[in-house]
């Protein structure tokens, strides 16, 4: 594991949707090294932030109530930033489709104005912009690399695609120093669970505490590959300081690809109880579902030297136990 | 030629940015073969659009001044039509990096409200959408097909992407039946030729009837190929016709492809007068080039049977001998 401290002691860090799954262990993360974190979120209920997401940090991070898609507060936020993780977004693929302008706004007309911001008021920041494998849509080939053709079967991949596609405008047209990665399904402790609403995988950890059944759509063959969370902060450490990553795109993927069935069957085995059924595809989620997916990680690994280094049996065990350690705070 | 008399005969079409020049000669072209043509333009003075394009056709097209981001207008427009050409858009790659938010609302906002009518009130329209090859950016290949991965280079690129793929996506998640072509430099009467919005050809066509130099920017070897507007209208319409059009994106591409010095050498000779120069690149023009650019249009050949017909020569000639008539009404 690469020693951040050096990167990030005293230095100034501007996290969106810090109080979300992932930019909630980001900023824990970059607090423990000495950085000055921080954090913005609107705590849109449907969303994934959460104050106690921060529970034990309140005094080590900064916290800014505000959203994305206000222009004034990100002009005067993105000041004096030595980093800014832009995590912020709409990830409901169902949630795009039923309010396509809410997603549109978010995902594109915000990453617009913080790249503005950032061009016009801080153009030296270095800025992670978390991408997403939703863009590919259902794949042709498998591993998919990032010379996969695009082809976003939702309004989320579409607008995720544009606002990706900003950062790298914004870096080719005026050095602003961006990279993007094109995350896969990530997973563990502070996700979102309450719901499907950030992944499926999030609302099966609930259910399988609440001793209620997991349902897996389909034949349940569909393959995915996981990523667990700390190797996804690794990443977004090293895509933020390495010299190598500014105007990149780069996939994560993970090692153990494995059918929702699969899946299923583990965790309730690492559970140690549970069950779960095949149920029909609701015909929302099969217009738009992707069949199999898996990443190619090759160029991040060769270019950062990054790769996947939780097992997934260890990287779910953590997950359902600090889901039973604090459920009540999550449901 | 095709004859599609019979698929649009008292047929009702609706035409958006329908005063431009791809709009307009299309209109006029429908008028042609008996269609009930419904044009739509906001007439924005920086755009395209331009009344005297349907000079002669006042009382065979019904003109409707309206922005495509009004949305109650949409909404009411796209009832009862049977085709959509949804061509109107913002096209200036540095009107994009100098209004990003303009180049939003019209490429992508406009595009989703538009496709929510068509979902909501009109689901059987057939739908052709004008993409652009700007969306791959600066090649990897030539000639560059579907498969090229996109890579914009400007704003208005990465939201021309996005305006393309919701219909994709309305496509396959609600069954609209939307096809998108992805337009190289298209040329003809009717283009916009008061500066190089559209596209440097349309500045070249007016400086060299003016008497004036025309300005090749940097060494002048750029690649180009081009499409006269009878070609492209054959592609639309075919688009619009053809069941296998359905869902798919289609490359169009020109047989000559020529450097901009040798397009330049070449317009001058067919104007019987003029002269053209090199200058150097300006800083903002140069951080947006895209190198030499081809189309591979295979792909629409092999399923709906197009390919261009006009030799270079003769489309310029006719172009010229248009501006040369009619120039008082284009600047």
């Amino acid at each position: 594991m690469v020693d951040f401290s050096s990167a990030f002691r005293d230095q100034p860090v501007l996290i969106t949707g810090g109080l979300g799954f992932i930019g909630s262990n980001l900023a824990r993360r970059l607090a423990d090294v000495g950085a000055k974190v921080t954090v913005i979120d609107s705590l849109i209920p449907e969303y994934g932030g959460k104050q106690f997401n921060l529970h034990g940090y309140e005094n080590r991070v900064r916290i800014n109530i505000a959203d994305v898609r206000d222009e004034y507060s990100m002009n005067y936020l993105v000041r004096g930033q030595a980093y800014l993780f832009n995590l912020a977004g709409q990830v409901s693929h169902l949630d795009s489709m039923h309010n396509p302008y809410t997603d549109l706004d978010i995902n594109c007309r915000s990453q617009l104005s913080i790249l503005e911001a950032c061009r016009k008021h801080n153009p030296n920041i270095r800025i992670v912009f978390s991408g997403t494998r939703q863009i590919y849509g259902k794949p042709r080939y498998l591993p998919v690399d990032e010379r996969h053709p695009v082809g976003p079967v939702d309004v989320n991949g579409v607008n995720k695609l544009a606002g990706e596609w900003y950062h790298l405008v914004y870096q080719k047209a005026y050095g602003l120093k961006t990279t993007s990665l094109r995350l896969t399904n990530t997973y563990g402790p502070r996700m979102r669970v309450v719901d499907a609403r950030q992944t499926f995988l999030g609302l099966w950890l609930r259910r399988l505490i609440e001793g209620q059944e997991i349902w897996v759509y389909g034949d349940g063959e569909q393959k995915r590959d996981l990523n667990y969370i700390e190797d996804v902060l690794e990443a977004l450490l090293l895509a933020a300081t390495h010299p190598d990553a500014v105007g990149q795109i780069f996939n994560l993927g993970g090692d153990e690809v494995l059918s929702l069935s699969a899946l299923a069957e583990l965790m309730v085995e690492l559970n140690g109880s549970g069950r779960w059924r095949r149920v029909p595809f609701p015909d929302e989620q099969k217009a738009i579902d992707i069949g199999d997916y898996c990443g190619d990680y090759g160029l991040i690994q060769y270019k950062l030297g990054w790769r996947p280094r939780t097992p997934l049996r260890e990287g779910l065990a953590h997950t359902l136990a600090y889901y039973r350690a604090h459920h009540a705070e999550y449901w």
